[in-house]
């Protein structure tokens, strides 16, 4: 498999933290987003949105979109799990999830920061205010839920790590960041602590 | 079951239109959005980020956040399945459908807009410029996507609704709402046509 990425894309780290659970091999090729690497007319016809991340199989097919990619994965290489067994549980790792790839990170992701500065012309404190602002809305009803459901173990779900970390560690470290105060989140904190010390979480970190 | 929900919420709209193609009874509760209903604490115990969609399930189980809401019917109730059954097609209708829930949607929603109004002092045409704009940068690739592979049939995936219709139908309404262009999206169109023909779509759509 090849994985067209970009350390810093946290779309791309959640890929690789599936793959690493996995311990599926692949290659590894980086599309820079900030000199517009992805924009290209070549990786245009891999990916028609140009994002990252893309898998290519080996057979040929293209896999995009960061979560739909680790759900082929978990259908495919059902060991271990990265989604619970029983349908209300994946009911709620996915709402885990989904909390974060559509109510955090795309209000906060490369090109929608680029607009904020060159069409709406804000400075470099506003754009970090608006950063923020919607880490913390995310984040403080991801604590609360956390909180409330905390018997259910180390980590966003249980004691092994599921779909829900794969998209909360890669949002924690864009929060720190961007220099937002995680001392109201210990919940969060606790469990990304718990994933970074697995190996797995390890090798995926940007470098 | 209860559907917690709000007749132009785009997120409560594709929880109707599975319902409705499951063709599952529920009580409808509707939460006003812009007078703020969803953030009154009774419904903050219901569902701890205080959006909609919510489904109260029979036994008092919540399910929150729209997409997991339906993948959790399509396991409970699979007949007609919202999903293919073969994995990488799986794949291509989530992705279809992350394109639209996480590329376009959370840009343009109704908290966002108030953050361009009061935080950055948007004037109105201002506003509606970034609205076009995140849908037609979505819409751009979705319609280049989905010509591509025309050949799948009448539907985003096949001759059958799936996930991706039911979230592509909301956001053309959102479109045109915000007077969208649609012209250059004739695949997306005929897609959409094709799905307000049938009942199910009809039943869900805002009054």
């Amino acid at each position: 498999m090849i994985l067209y990425g970009y350390g810093l894309s946290s779309a791309s780290y959640r890929v690789r933290i599936a793959l690493a659970l996995k311990n599926l091999p692949y290659e590894s090729i980086s599309k820079d987003l900030r000199a517009g690497e992805h924009r290209l007319a070549e990786f245009l016809r891999i990916n028609v949105q140009g994002f990252v991340p893309a898998l290519g199989l080996d057979d040929g097919a293209v896999l995009t979109q960061s979560v739909a990619i680790i759900e082929y994965l978990d259908e495919i290489y059902p060991t271990p799990r990265l989604l619970p067994a029983e349908a209300l549980a994946r009911a709620r790792v996915r709402a885990l999830a989904q909390l974060i790839t559509s109510d955090i990170h795309p209000l906060n992701n490369l090109r929608v920061l680029k607009y904020l500065e060159n069409q709406l012309s804000l400075d470099r404190e506003a754009r970090d205010l608006w950063y923020r602002h919607w880490v913390q809305t995310g984040f403080d009803a991801l604590e609360r839920w956390l909180v409330r459901d905390a018997a259910t173990g180390r980590f966003c779900h249980g004691d092994a790590p599921t779909l829900a970390d794969i998209c909360l560690v890669p949002q924690v470290f864009n929060a720190r960041r961007f220099a937002v105060d995680m001392n109201p989140y210990p919940r969060i904190s606790a469990i990304d602590a718990a994933c970074r010390e697995l190996p797995e979480f390890q090798a995926a970190a940007p470098k």
